[in-house]
């Protein structure tokens, strides 16, 4: 690489230190972002940069009705585990490590099925409405499409992500393959209160059983103060009508619960006076704590964040700056701050939120860093408007005991070694 | 149909009535929501209705690396104009009128391509700045990625886009073919002034000439404020990386520009003290006003709004109850208010606006209304925070005369007949 042109590198200089801000100066200063540049390698501009490339010298490719990735993409996919025993059930990961920004393309979504992805006619499904109400009533697609919708980003997350945290030992996989059980989409649709208030709840209805219709016949039991809050009957997901894989023609969608609450494929809600007392919500997403007593019915998912970059896959390219980026969310409401630290802990800094910070949704944040080369353990932590504060993994295990295996938000630990390589620790 | 356990139609009762909002009575109020339900012809759920569906009685598809629209949405996409006599030489319209929310899903973001789609392999592809900066440099895509990044919703809308409006008479195709030049997406990538900061520019350099790297060379220039303003060099779309036809690997975003100006394919910025004068800023993207003198360099696009739903091509299925719902979006800022009329302007309803609004995003806005079966005709105009009013087709023509091609954002109508269809009329 040519090198007589580049900007010198090095420590940024004392006059570009204004705030004491490391973010200010790695965005503001020319040279400061220069140490970066260098080792990067960049060329200055030759002759040769003017030479056409070959994609200049011919027409491209024509138009597309629906457009698909580049090619040269191709490995950024969801991450399959699928059950050989039962045909559709297991699940696939969205590769965190790979995107950038706050939400997930629909296509990247995760998945977590029973029985597979049911492929059905809309003009076939229908919403039946049943048990404790004034009026049982049966929507159509069509029908529901008529009354009035409301749009709102959120993250969904199955309860099962990032359980390999309960492991004893760290596994050595792609970020996102250990946490990617969780995406953030724009879902819009149809309040299930007016739904609800077509069909009249009946006094002691106080749960809400939400049937979908796969082969597994996937059901759950919802709180009635949630259903008449902000659940919706979604319809669309990032402006189109939702995938197959994510419910399509409709899911119900509860913001900030956790995943198997928001029933894909739903067809069915039933009002009853008791929960229904399903697989999901007694042998699992339930934990046997130290106490000897479980916790049930949790619902709402606890503050998390994680490091996307770099995470285990990516290579540091050598000492400098380096930006820190992250995802943190809680299913509390918004992220208030996250703070990262580059020695497992020992100090914190404040990392930036990326605006607008929006309630259950997935919060970007970054920070610059300076690697020496030596050593580093990368961790973030992730507080929400409530004051909540996510753990450190011995606190979690402290609370929840070793018989976990759902509901896993610890603080997630990278180390980075002298050769920029970075794996999966417990710190 | 069945209709002894259909809620009863007919006017919302007056104690329905709280604040004389319709929105409030529309969302509120289950018996006067039941009003568009009865006419939708729903259904008691009785026995059948419990009978699996095909879909419950056979386990589903498999999972998929990648995902994609149902099979049922096949008629969902991008509507493509292509010149037969240059290859790649077109557009592709977003198909507004099918999609709901604010965000377009990326497989449907409008495209408008000189010379077809170049196949970049992102190894190859480079960055060169040169002309009047200290440092002339080149950035490789991998250079690129390390640098700060952020992360802005915001539209892209070419500005041909609505220009059927310039037609002496209204054309009758979807909305999303006359006005889906124009899409909203997440961006992320890193600013362009940290990038002009790291070669420097030269006083003088008052403009930046880009350039893309597609057979056709597409060259426009931007004026150095917006450059170091918020400009973005674009890598990532909606979360992922850029897809083929809108940039990949890089892309100029400006938010708030015409699209043209958002240069795909970016591979040459070149400072530079004039404009270039290229053949999309002269002959192009400039209209001849009634003074005899010529636009030019307007760039921003002005406030626009629009009906998506009902619009032609859909069909009302009888009086009572409708939701309108519309997008709205200026090049200037933030959508402040959005006014709706169903007698073709002489009167006018407040919408409400989907939170949060940001500012050059769309902007999704929603009344319900009331159809008494009548002729009607539809309208919607956007006020943006700047106070500038989106102005009626006769005010825009005074104002641009007969020349115009480009530019066009008067308020657009529909008219709704009595058996429920709609046609663009100009009203």
């Amino acid at each position: 690489m040519p090198t007589s042109e580049q900007p010198e590198s090095g420590e940024p200089p004392a006059d570009g230190v204004r705030d004491g801000s490391p973010r200010r100066e790695f965005l503001r200063r020319g040279v400061a972002v220069g140490s970066a540049a260098a080792l990067a390698g960049l060329a200055p501009v030759t002759r040769a940069g003017f030479a056409p490339p070959p994609w200049m010298t011919r027409p491209g490719a024509p138009f597309a009705n629906y457009g698909m990735p580049s090619p040269h993409e191709k490995a950024v996919i969801r991450w399959i585990a699928a059950n050989s025993a039962v045909p559709g059930n297991g699940l696939s990961w969205t590769p965190l490590q790979d995107l950038e920004g706050t939400l997930t393309p629909s296509g990247l979504h995760f998945e977590r099925h029973h029985n597979g992805v049911p492929q059905i006619d809309p003009a076939q499904h229908r919403l039946h409405l049943h048990g404790l109400f004034e009026r049982s009533l049966s929507f159509g697609m069509n029908d529901l499409l008529r009354y009035p919708m409301v749009t709102q980003q959120c993250f969904i997350e199955c309860g099962g992500n990032s359980n390999s945290g309960w492991n004893q030992e760290p596994l050595q996989v792609a970020a996102g393959s250990l946490h990617g059980l969780a995406s953030c989409s724009e879902w819009t649709g149809v309040p299930l209160s007016i739904i609800l208030d077509e069909c009249g709840l009946q006094p002691g209805a106080d749960w809400l059983i939400a049937e979908g219709a796969d082969a597994a016949a996937m059901n759950v039991s919802i709180p009635i103060g949630k259903a008449r809050g902000d659940a919706m009957l979604a319809l669309y997901q990032n402006g189109e009508r939702l995938r197959p894989e994510n419910g399509y023609p409709l899911r119900l969608v509860l913001p900030g619960w956790e995943g198997v609450l928001n029933v894909k494929w739903l067809h069915r809600l039933q009002a009853s006076a008791q929960p229904v007392m399903a697989r999901n919500e007694t042998a699992k997403y339930t934990e046997l704590l130290p106490s000897g007593k479980a916790r049930q019915f949790t619902f709402v998912m606890d503050a998390k964040s994680l490091i996307t970059k770099p995470s285990p896959g990516h290579r540091l390219k050598g000492p400098g700056w380096h930006e820190i980026s992250g995802l943190a969310w809680s299913g509390r409401g918004a992220i208030k701050r996250v703070e990262v630290s580059t020695d497992g802990g020992k100090s914190w800094m404040e990392a930036a939120l990326q605006q607008p910070v929006l309630p259950r949704c997935f919060t970007r944040f970054r920070l610059p860093w300076q690697w020496q080369g030596a050593t580093a353990i990368l961790q973030s932590r992730a507080i929400d408007d409530t004051g909540y504060v996510q753990p450190d993994r011995a606190t979690l295990i402290g609370q929840r005991g070793r018989h976990g295996y759902f509901h896993y938000n610890a603080i997630v630990s990278w180390e980075v070694a002298p050769d920029g390589s970075l794996r999966h620790v417990y710190a």
